[in-house]
C-alpha cells in the first residue's frame, strides 16, 4: 500500500487500513516506521481528543472494567472510541503458562469502536513507544477518545501516564499491607481510583479500601493537573460504579481544559523524544554483540567493557 | 579514602568500608563510579559464591520470609550471608504513601548478615545496575550467600534474574484469577515458587495454590538450568518450610555446580555490558534537552525529533 492509500483509508475511518497502519508503526523496520511516521505527520494533531490511561495489577479485572466504561461510552453515537492494550511480551516465552481468554468480546463488536492489543517488542523502556503512534493514527482515524491498557508492571505505569491526559489507577478491595505495600509512586500518579469487585463477599471491603485511599490521598495536595484525585468503587460485574466513574472523567476533562492538555502534551511529547532517542541508541548496541563476548570470555568485567566500548 | 584504603577495609570484611564502597557504586559521579570499578577489579572473581534472587508483589511478604530464611542461614557461622534490597524509587515523591515500616531487624542484629538497601536511581533499566556492583563487593568482602530482593515489577524481576544463580518467586495463596493473570515470563525465569502465608485462614488455600501452580509447571519442560521449577508453603509468621526452602537452595546449588554456573554467570555477564552501554548512553541524552524543546515547541513529533537528533 502506498502513502496515499494508507492516508486515504484512514481518512475513510477504514479500520483495515488503520490495523494495517499501527502494524507499521509497530515494525522494528526502520523504513516501515517512517511511512507510519509520515502517515501521522500527514494528518497532524488532531483536536478535542481525550486520552485515558487504565492500569492495575493482574487479576484486578480491567478488560471487564474497559468493556463496561466502554459499551457506555460508545451508547453515543458521536462518540469513537479507541481501546489500545499494551501486552507486555514475555521474555522468554511468549504467553501466559494457562493461555489468554478471550477479551472484551461484547465491546469489540460495536460499530464505533475499535480494539487493539499492542504487544511490547522491545523490553528497553519501548513498552508504550509504538503505543504513542498507534494512539495517534487512531487518532487520526477520527478516535475521539483513546483508552489505553496496561498490566501493572514496572516503567508501564509512568510510560501510561505519559501517553494520557487522565490516568486511572485500578484497585483490588483490601487495605493492610495492600495499603502499605502499594508501588510507590503510582497512587501519585493517579487521576481517578477506582476499587473494583465492589460486589458479592468484597463489598464491605472494596468500600473500607476505597476509604482508607480517600484519606490517604486527601493527606497530599492536589496532583500535578491541580487535581484532587477521585476514589470511587465499581463492579463490573453488576456495572455498578461506571456512571459515577464517567462523570468523574467528564469532570477531569473540563477541570483540564484545552489549554492546559496542550501544555501537558507538550511535556509528554518532550519526555517522548528523549524515549525515542533512547530506543533508537538500543538499537545500535546489537552492532558490538562480538566485541562484548570477546571482552567478557577474557574476565573483562562488564561494567569496564561498557565504557571501552562507548570509548 | 583512597583505593587501598577501600581494598583494606573490605579485605578485613569492615562493614563501614563495604557501606561506603556500595555508596560509591551507586553515585551518579562518573569519577566515583570508577573507582568502585577499580575496587571490584582489584578482588576478581570470587569462588563458591551462591547468588539467590526472590521476588514477589508488594505484599506477599518478601522481608518477612527473608528475615526468617535469612536467620536460618546465619546459624551456619562459616556462611556470610549479604542482603540486597532493590527499591525502584517514586517516579514523582520519594516514598511510599504511608511510609515504610522498618524491615528484617532481627537479621540485620546478626553479626555474619549484613542488609543493604539499594536504592534505583536511575529509572532507565538502571534498577540493577548499581546492585550488580554492590553484589560483587559484597562478594570481595566475603560474603558467601548474596540475597537479592526485589519488589515484583514490571523489568526488575528481569534484571534479577540476570544477577543470580537461583531465582525464587513468592505467590499469595490464591488460585483462579490470580493464576490466569499472573505476570507472563516471570514463572517461566522460577528455579523455586514459594505460596507464602500458608497459615491461619489462608492455610488451604496456599496449598491448593501450590498445588495448581506445581501442576502448571510440570506442564512446561524443564527451565533454563534443566531445572524442574519446585514448588512449596511456606509460612513466614510460623517459621513453617524454610528448612524446606533451604533444602531445595541446596539440590539446586548442587545440580547447577560450578561449571554450569560459570556459564550463566558469562551470559549474565554479556547482558550487563549491554546494560551499561544503554545506561551510558542515557546520560548523554541530557545534552539535549535545548533542541528537543526547540523541537516540540515548533510542532515536530517526538518520533521525528529524535531521528534528527541522531543524524
Amino acid at each position: 500500500m502506498t502513502k496515499e492509500q494508507f492516508i486515504q483509508g484512514i481518512s475513510n475511518g477504514d479500520i483495515k487500513t488503520l490495523s494495517k497502519a499501527i502494524t507499521l508503526a509497530e515494525s522494528s523496520i526502520a523504513s516501515k516506521q517512517e511511512l507510519a511516521l509520515q502517515i501521522i505527520e500527514h494528518f497532524g494533531p488532531q483536536k478535542n481528543t481525550f486520552r485515558i490511561g487504565i492500569t492495575g495489577s493482574p487479576g484486578v479485572g480491567k478488560s471487564t472494567f474497559i468493556e463496561a466504561v466502554g459499551s457506555r461510552m460508545a451508547g453515543n453515537k458521536k462518540e469513537k472510541i479507541a481501546v489500545l492494550s499494551i501486552d507486555p511480551s514475555s521474555a522468554i516465552s511468549q504467553g501466559s503458562i494457562l493461555g489468554d481468554k478471550t477479551r472484551m468480546n461484547q465491546l469489540s463488536s460495536l460499530e464505533n469502536v475499535y480494539i487493539r492489543p499492542s504487544a511490547s517488542g522491545n523490553q528497553l523502556g519501548g513498552i508504550a513507544k509504538n503505543t504513542r503512534m498507534a494512539m495517534l493514527l487512531c487518532e487520526a482515524a477520527g478516535y475521539t477518545t483513546i483508552i489505553i491498557e496496561s498490566v501493572g508492571v514496572g516503567q508501564s505505569e509512568t510510560e501510561i501516564s505519559k501517553l494520557t491526559d487522565l490516568f486511572v489507577l485500578l484497585l483490588n478491595p483490601g487495605g493492610g499491607d495492600e495499603l502499605q505495600g502499594i508501588k510507590r509512586g503510582i497512587m501519585e500518579m493517579a487521576d481517578i481510583v477506582v476499587v473494583n469487585k465492589h460486589d458479592g463477599d468484597q463489598k464491605r471491603l472494596a468500600e473500607i479500601t476505597a476509604k482508607e485511599y480517600s484519606l490517604a490521598l486527601h493527606l497530599k495536595l492536589k496532583n500535578k493537573n491541580s487535581w484532587t484525585p477521585k476514589v470511587l468503587v465499581s463492579s463490573s460485574l453488576y456495572l455498578t460504579g461506571i456512571d459515577s466513574f464517567l462523570e468523574k472523567c467528564s469532570d477531569f476533562n473540563n477541570h483540564i481544559h484545552d489549554q492546559w492538555k496542550k501544555v501537558v502534551r507538550k511535556e509528554q511529547m518532550k519526555y517522548w523524544t528523549k524515549k525515542n532517542i533512547e530506543y533508537l541508541l538500543m538499537s545500535k548496541i546489537d552492532g558490538y554483540e562480538e566485541q562484548i563476548n570477546q571482552d567478557i570470555d577474557s574476565g573483562i568485567l562488564p561494567e569496564r567493557s561498557a565504557r571501552n566500548i562507548l570509548e
